[in-house]
């Protein structure tokens, strides 16, 4: 059950610690207070079934960048909080049908990647030593034949087509009394989910199909002044600025002149708060697809310029995401560098940028990983795998706050990923509520 | 967080180690439908708010011989599952209350154990981190100075006067809206706790003032046999089979007959069951105060003589409990042998006899440790703290069965030892209902 080579803590190299120091403090002084908070927000708004948020640790500010509602690392999270896991399926689970049931895991359709099944193998045994019966049915167009997997980690992956009959669906010999969605639905919402007798959580509306980042993250700014607020905090400590244009066609440069000036409104803001916090890095806005995902459609730019000379095949490439789909939309966000390094223990190794990943299940904090990219800068997206990409396991649950300890301790730090994860874990909670109450269909 | 020290697990040393596997097998087996009956047990029936539960593993059964509902040894669960604790307890408190809140600790009154407050300032932790403000209010007689005691692991530990005002109490400055009772009221349910209009959770008719063995192990005979008669086991297996007399009076020899008749048929009944598995130990029966905790008030038997020709000594020691309340009921029940040894890994290390103590907190199992003794046979009571006394946390958390694993690999043993000790569990839950529900004060 114990690893005893785990790896250690990436360190945090930047001299701007003070606000953030601070900022850790008055969690740690307060925690029972937040942790109060939290439950009366999560109690009001329940939080989505799972969440995976993406950080950046700029030394002095702590921000999400991104909110995964189909979290697909839990594969990556550290063995040793597995139980946690399993206690938070058990409290989600309970939440949503306390009788008996059976559970299909539909995923996402690329069934190439290895990795990604083992991620799927891994929240299906985590779900079965919650003690519910599990099996994965795939919405695969034309699929008809059961497939079984070898994978890398020796466990074998059964994918059965997921059928249908009047308002139910089923596998062979298998009556799910859930759907528990785990493909993010970026090429559409299929037929075969729609008007289900079944519950399908999260449901189809949560997926990239509908789902935008603008909208979260302005319901994200709202929670964050929510909670700094109350807390006497500035919200930007934990809340990247960002703004929005409407419809823009890369190809066709159509809407680049809001594009441009936007982002030079962005810069111009972060460079306030720079000199506000006598940060003297160089302000940087990242622009992302507005339903994007993958680490697609994502380009990091410090002046307007870069945006007023994109090339061919800049523009090609933020035209396209996932599944083939074009990109109409983007978020401008303001960029926070990580200013988290990691180097292996061997000699003469080189530095990587590392950033957090915080896992959710419930309400419940149960675990992350750190993503360590040695070819990628600290103001770079480092969710782009590759050979110097990886995944190192939190050796801490991220809800064990030590007041003994200094604010930046180990658990104390851990404690800080975990807080913010969740207000942007709460932010998707008042999405999905926005979302299913939306008549948009 | 993660100690590479940890002990391993004792080992299990009988040759009749048949029937267990199979039941280990079918709990493998059907551990999702093990799953969903405990939750539908515990949605009808809700879990204590904390208890731990003192199991025996013969080889061929696998029983609890004590339920705690004022668990004292929190200090000896394994550090790495405390986030496990942490969630537990978010559990427990948002069922009680959802709105924030303060609780009041209320210990024990012997102060001179440092051990138990040990235990005491690591709940009143585990508490704060699940985001609580908590204080500690003593109900010690005539106590009217706050004092703060150093414990050996260098933590501090302040416990207040516990004071009340009208249908309130309070400590100096805070006003709880729970009242956690740790404190098993072996002496009486005190006038401060009675009538008031906070919680006081687990009820004080739960203390050993009202609470009898004879009616918790009745009402888990009745858990046991729903739950074997669900999954098709002979319940003897989960079972020890228990009898009891009327009113006793060690000091007078009122009652013996009646005793020594009981003994007798118990030790029949258990030679059959015995004979019917193969088992050519020698049985026994454990004789224990129905109202005695601390390991006080028991003897174990081998033949009805031994009953018979007590001596002036051993009427004495079953005659006085806790607190100086004088033993007036015992509960028989069968002897179960514990077949587990740990030996330590020093060169020549003695053999030490082993048994599990699970540990939980709502419906969820948090850890447990081993009760190790140096200096007490298979058949006696180990929890008697002395030179030779240790306790070895648990290095699982016996909510992850491994199905690819055999039945009985570590993490697969471990969670037997958590369904025997949920079905303890159940049965201290209907026990609660029974309490409550009665007329008697």
């Amino acid at each position: 059950m114990f690893d005893s080579q785990l790896p250690t803590v990436p360190n945090l190299t930047t001299a701007h610690t003070g606000p953030l120091l601070r900022f850790e403090q008055t969690l740690l002084d307060r925690s029972a207070e937040i942790e109060a908070w939290f439950r009366k927000q999560f109690h009001r708004t329940p939080a989505p079934f799972y969440c995976s948020v993406d950080l950046r640790n700029a030394g002095y500010k702590l921000a999400p960048v991104d909110t995964n509602l189909f979290p697909a690392g839990f594969n990556n999270l550290n063995p040793a909080f597995e139980p946690l896991s399993v206690h938070a399926l058990q409290s989600a689970f309970e939440r949503l049908m306390p009788s008996a049931c059976n559970v299909v895991l539909v995923p996402e359709n690329h069934t190439r990647n290895l990795y990604y099944l083992e991620a799927v193998a891994t929240l299906r045994d985590l779900i079965l030593k919650a003690g519910y019966k599990v099996r994965i049915g795939s919405i695969i167009p034309g699929m008809v034949e059961s497939q079984t997997f070898e994978l890398p980690s020796g466990k074998k992956l059964l994918l059965e087509p997921l059928k249908r009959e009047d308002d139910c669906v089923f596998l062979e010999g298998f009556k799910p009394c859930l759907v528990l969605l785990h493909n993010d639905l970026s090429g559409g919402r299929p037929d075969i989910l729609e008007g289900l007798k079944q519950p399908v959580v999260p449901h189809p509306k949560l997926g990239w199909s509908d789902r935008l980042k603008t909208q979260h993250f302005a319901l994200y700014k709202e929670v964050a002044e929510d909670f700094t607020e109350h807390f006497g905090i500035d919200p930007w400590l934990v809340n990247p600025l960002f703004r929005n244009c409407g419809e823009i066609n890369f190809a066709k440069r159509e809407g680049e002149e809001c594009l441009a000036s936007n982002v030079e409104l962005l810069l111009e803001d972060i460079k306030k708060k720079y000199a506000e916090y006598g940060v003297t890095d160089e302000p940087f806005v990242i622009i992302k697809a507005d339903a994007g995902t993958y680490g697609m459609g994502i380009m990091s730019v410090k002046s307007v310029d870069e945006v007023r000379n994109m090339n061919r095949d800049t523009r090609k490439k933020m035209s396209s995401m996932k599944e083939g789909k074009e990109n109409t939309g983007v978020i401008l966000q303001e960029g926070v560098y990580t200013f988290e390094h990691w180097r292996d223990a061997a000699p003469g190794s080189a530095d990587m940028t590392a950033e957090p990943v915080v896992y959710m299940i419930d309400h419940y904090v149960v675990g992350g990983f750190y993503r360590v990219h040695g070819g990628r800068s600290n103001t770079e997206n480092l969710n782009a795998p590759g050979a110097q990409f990886r995944q190192l396991a939190f050796n801490n649950a991220c809800n064990c706050p030590e007041p003994a300890a200094a604010p930046d301790a180990e658990p104390n730090k851990f404690y800080a990923y975990g807080v913010v994860a969740r207000l942007a874990l709460l932010a998707a909670a008042r999405e999905t509520v926005a979302v299913l109450s939306s008549d948009a269909q």
